[in-house]
């Protein structure tokens, strides 16, 4: 029997909260069940869905359909990197203004990025849409030991791929529209899901937890938090920002900017040596860096850079309900 | 080593064949691939993703938000029920404009039917949307034997489960401003997908192939007719139609009308008894009706009520990316 993990502040998961109430008990064959970054069937079947609307998640002002398709596969995927799975495919739901041309080069990107990260193509729905251009993304894949959110455990280190900040930095040059540095477009238009790099770990390191970061460092490490019933106190001045940030708040567009699409983990402490850590940075050409520890208690709180008391960073990630994210069309 | 299934005619299709032509070979552990009513990956898990878009699959001013909710899971786990699987549960991505409310409502109504299907709540995603209200539901389910649309030979019977033409007949009065008969409403807002029927027929019978009929009666059996390289011969004077279904063409509402989420099923010759659709009747409270027959050759075809030579059904079911379904909003 499994029951749902539990989920961080904000408005979107108070009404995920709601819909789950009250629940009946989940059958023996389901191993992971609602709340977490996919389900996972018995014994290893991994599943997780991902949608994308036009004028909320991107603009085709600034990406292409095909992009769009690009960007959508790499996102979904990266739930699944999270678990520690490897993918076999997806399916996509596709709806497409008229005449539907859209709708084709985005389902041309869905397949190329899919067989691009070892997938393939399995299936999905091609409708019309009366307004928007949208794609959900289902990912099939297998994660016969799958990471959850829950395991986190005070005395664990906190340790984060890649760099953060780069999708939100784009979007806020095309909002700001500002010059935009090749290295965020390419952030935002294909997201790497860690397949391979959280595998990598997992076989050499004991990972309690992982989430992938999709709202944003200071959302996600609020449900790795709740899940795992645990506190996270994360360090500013360790935060691996992405390069060409555009000016103002480059904080913010790491704590709160959502998208990043890397894997925030928990691991057991002592057992990620410099070493591995040097060999990962080699294999991967990606930084793995250190940014806090697990504690009692419950929350998430920043150290500012140069030290001081902790903050509580009560505001979570996007809220997909209010925040126009990438501004309406 | 699996192939695409062949699918039938219509603009849809022919962008989903130029979106899977020149794929790579799939796994093994893909038992089914993309063309059938869902993907089956090794050793039985079914998925399935089915998209419900407002303004094409529904209107507000015509049902609930809940009610979409219903409806969309209903037609989504008619997939599963034609491969002849169990459901074990949905995912469910939510696009809502803001406040969000109606995608609360609308994930009620997901949850709830989900629940009376036998199945649960096993995940989803839930974010703003632009405009229309939107949900995609991700179906799971197991299918040790699953029921492909490609096994029918010449020879076979035709059989459809239940009655014909009733959802469109709803759309049909909803759009005419017409008093809506509750018989109709009740088969759009709340398809029953034929999960238990259609495993109690290959329990004692022999079906060959079977597809759940959503795009109307002649597109279905169009892709029957494709994926398993046969003809299809329909008799227009033994279609089931619905009662009180509104005046004119009641034929078209049966042959094109769609979202029936009725069972077409091929059976080889004498195996399905009078006994036997007797039995099916008392215990589903449902009628099993012989509507043809399976040949050699391609395409589908319909002899006239009264008799006369076979007209080939040249046009296949909706096409979504083009005729306004539910009208928009």
């Amino acid at each position: 029997m499994v029951s749902p993990a539990a989920l961080g502040p904000g408005r979107e998961f108070d009404q995920i909260r709601r819909t789950l109430a009250g629940a009946p008990p989940l059958p023996d064959d389901v191993v992971v069940g609602p709340g977490d970054d996919a389900a996972v069937l018995a014994p290893d079947v991994v599943v997780s869905t991902d949608l994308a609307v036009e004028g909320v998640h991107f603009r085709l002002d600034w990406i292409s359909a095909r992009e769009a398709g690009i960007r959508a596969v790499g996102a979904a995927v990266s739930d699944l990197a999270a678990m520690g799975g490897e993918l076999i495919g997806v399916l996509a739901s596709v709806a497409t203004p008229p005449p539907g041309d859209l709708g084709e080069e985005l389902m041309g990107g869905v397949r190329s990025r899919t067989e691009e990260l070892g997938g393939h193509l399995l299936g999905g729905d091609l409708t019309r849409s009366p307004g928007p251009l949208l794609v959900d993304v289902v990912v099939l894949g297998r994660a016969p030991r799958p990471l959850l959110r829950s395991g986190a455990r005070a005395g664990d280190e906190l340790w984060v791929t890649g760099f953060l900040g780069a999708a939100a930095g784009a979007v806020a040059c095309w909002q700001a529209g500002d010059p935009l540095p090749p290295g965020l477009r390419q952030a935002f238009v294909r997201p790497e899901p860690r397949l391979q790099e959280v595998r990598w770990l997992t076989s050499r390191v004991r990972v309690t937890a992982a989430i992938d970061l999709s709202d944003g460092l200071a959302g996600d490490a609020g449900h790795l938090s709740a899940a795992s019933a645990v506190a996270l106190r994360l360090q500013a001045g360790a935060l691996p920002l992405a390069s060409d940030l555009p000016g103002g708040d480059t904080l913010e567009l790491a704590l709160h900017g959502g998208e990043d699409y890397e894997v925030l983990l928990a691991v057991a402490p002592g057992t990620l040596s410099r070493e591995l850590v040097d060999e990962f940075a080699r294999r991967f050409q990606l930084p793995l860096t250190r940014i806090g520890d697990v504690e009692t208690g419950s929350g998430v709180s920043l150290v500012p850079t140069g030290g001081g008391p902790p903050e509580a960073l009560a505001r979570g990630g996007f809220d997909h309900l209010a925040v126009p994210e990438a501004g309406d069309p």
